[in-house]
């Protein structure tokens, strides 16, 4: 069973979470003189309008005509109720789920990424660097600055160059422009750090040019939000007063945000993150300023975190390699509004692959983290004989990650 | 602009084209007799209500509500208009098409693979076996095999078995049992040939297990028929009264079958079958009575052929590179009530560019065919200065092709 929102009741606006949050946001610091960033510090690299709405106090940002308009080729997502697993779980629980692997590049980057290439247009920039781990992101935002008509310059992490060439040519058929990271050195498998340096170091150093990011900041969170709004209107066509329980996977936190954020006003909503066992920022990081990044370029940011220079190992869900968290989600964490919990990717390919042979469709490595987390409860809702309500994000698709079922299947998957 | 059409809307019939044909089906040879084959001779291979609707001359076939059930994971599919596309090229035609690429396997396939999984599962029929070459079909029917819990065997021709993993992990996903064909022979590339008679063999062998085809028959465009009636009530939605001109890439001709057949009766609204050059069956092969299959098991069917041992260059659009067409196909191009004509690949793969960058998805390379048709159809009218509705089906997405793209974008595509 599948409610699809009409078009016309898309959101046209952002919801802001920051409002709701117990406290004030502690403003990100200047990574060398360790003072508040201003405004200035920002300006090379980003549209003057992201960096506004990155400090607004606004309860809603309105969207342009111009993002909606694109935003209209796959939004409204379908909000998709999951009976056939219900059924193979033989649970009380009714699982409804927010399809957003049906945009384009196949997840819920484009929220973001359309918003900013838009912003960056406006105020006279032509190109965009971005880094891009497994390639998700840099598909999304090579996607959006096609349909805007300026140059996207992609530092790829070169482990993904070489070995996801697929992603790549994704990108490139929308006219993007990839490289391997770090360019100055070949022999270098690279990491999102190095790719990080590359793009802002590029996007610093050209007046044309600025800096993309996927995630983490609170811009990137606020453009999420339709996903949450949309979600909540079709919980109520589909006659549901309000979900018990929210999931959504966790790298920086902006799918988690996009559909969750919405839901935080709603007091007796459970929020639920879901990250790696492997990469456990939120139940395994502490709650301090660190760098976005790890050369140190970028700010420091108030967050859960492992270490700037953590290196996750390397599972599939490259999407959950990132050592913090945004400080929207960190401190829904921290104020004890948001739960946590890790699992080792094992356990979540075993409950993709029941997904596929009972939904149909092949998630995301990411996606398959929320898959588990809303198994488990709809098995304790069993358990307990107790009816509930859950939601989740369906992040993305699986369909450029076979190779990842592929070594889950044949078991050379190693936790 | 997208019109989505209410579930309950979901057509409940299939559209039998059969009693709209100028004159009736000369029907199938025995390959051994030259008879006409009866129901006799196919009952090894396929359910009994399959084989009836093979013949049925009633207007209308109930659509189980079980297969109903299933259909609705996707559909109704999305009706979009392209206006990116027009606005790029400045044309005064309205292009629509109808989205099958958001089926789980990611094309339109499955709307028979369902049918036919349910039609064998009711009959106590346990496995199925099936050939595939690129994958789109084996997909299909392993994603239909997993919902009703079926054993899928699927013969992949040896070449894509080793080129193309990641279609073979995508019906792994699903529990399909996916092997290279030829069997006998590890050294053979193997062709679609030599794996419908690795297929037919096994399930005429066996009692437990029927024989599946993806293309070609009466009952596989019969159920692909769904797709024109959603289009039609969706093109009434947009407010159009009908469209000029119909337009599917061809192979087998069961996605054009799906979108065109339900307006043969609009004796008004052209229709055109899209090929490629390199195997140019309607408009370079004969009309005459030929063996379906490379070996000779399969019957002979009257339509438009190659000759059954033509092999094809190995284009990318695998799914264009069968020797015949659908005899329902075959004589809508003989008595002139459809059009046909043929494009080299580097032309519909600057097509499916052209769609990417303005548009946003990625075709696969079939449904550049089609694209590559519309874009000079709609350039047509901008020249003739006349408004036209044009209509297409966006066949199935091109995300498991994407190394068809890469040759493409680097110069490295041989027409």
């Amino acid at each position: 069973m599948r409610w699809d929102l009409p078009e016309a009741d898309m959101p046209t606006t952002w919801f802001n979470v920051v409002p709701h949050l117990e406290g004030p946001l502690e403003p990100p610091l200047h990574p060398v003189t360790r003072e508040p960033v201003g405004p200035d510090d920002l300006a090379p690299l980003f549209p003057m309008a992201l960096i506004a709405q990155e400090v607004t106090g606004e309860p809603y940002v309105e969207i342009p005509g111009e993002v909606l308009d694109v935003l209209r080729l796959w939004r409204p997502t379908p909000l998709v109720r999951a009976t056939r697993l219900e059924a193979a779980l033989g649970t009380p629980a009714r699982i409804y789920y927010k399809d957003e692997s049906v945009s384009p590049p196949g997840s819920h980057k484009p929220n973001t990424a359309v918003p900013q290439a838009f912003y960056n247009k406006s105020e006279g920039i032509g190109r965009l660097t971005t880094e891009t781990g497994a390639g998700q992101w840099g598909s999304a935002l090579s996607f959006a600055s096609a349909l805007f008509g300026l140059e996207c310059k992609v530092y790829m992490v070169r482990a993904s160059y070489e070995q996801k060439p697929y992603r790549r040519v994704l990108m490139e058929t929308w006219g993007g422009n990839v490289v391997a990271s770090p360019i100055d050195d070949p022999g270098h498998p690279g990491s999102l750090g190095t790719a990080i340096s590359d793009a802002v170091r590029e996007a610093a150093s050209r007046a044309d040019t600025h800096y993309s990011l996927g995630s983490v900041l609170n811009h990137v969170l606020l453009h999420q939000t339709v996903i949450g709004q949309e979600a909540k209107a079709q919980l109520r066509l589909a006659g549901e007063e309000r979900p018990d329980l929210v999931v959504g996977c966790c790298g920086g936190g902006s799918n988690l945000g996009g559909i969750s954020l919405p839901f935080v006003p709603d007091r007796d909503v459970r929020l639920m993150a879901v990250e790696p066992t492997s990469c456990p920022t939120l139940t395994g990081g502490r709650f301090e300023y660190d760098f976005g990044d790890t050369a140190g370029f970028a700010p420091l940011l108030p967050m859960y975190t492992l270490g700037h220079d953590f290196v996750p190992p390397p599972i599939h869900a490259g999407g959950l390699r990132y050592h913090g968290d945004a400080p929207i989600i960190s401190a829904l964490v921290r104020s004890g509004r948001m739960e946590a919990l890790a699992y080792p990717q094992s356990k979540t390919f075993e409950a993709a692959v029941t997904w596929a042979r009972t939904q149909g469709t092949v998630p995301a490595p990411e996606t398959g983290h929320a898959i588990r987390a809303v198994i488990d409860e709809a098995l304790a809702a069993k358990e307990e004989g107790a009816e509930r309500v859950i939601l989740f994000n369906y992040s993305g698709h699986g369909l450029l990650d076979l190779s990842a079922y592929d070594s889950y299947l044949h078991g050379q998957l190693v936790d």
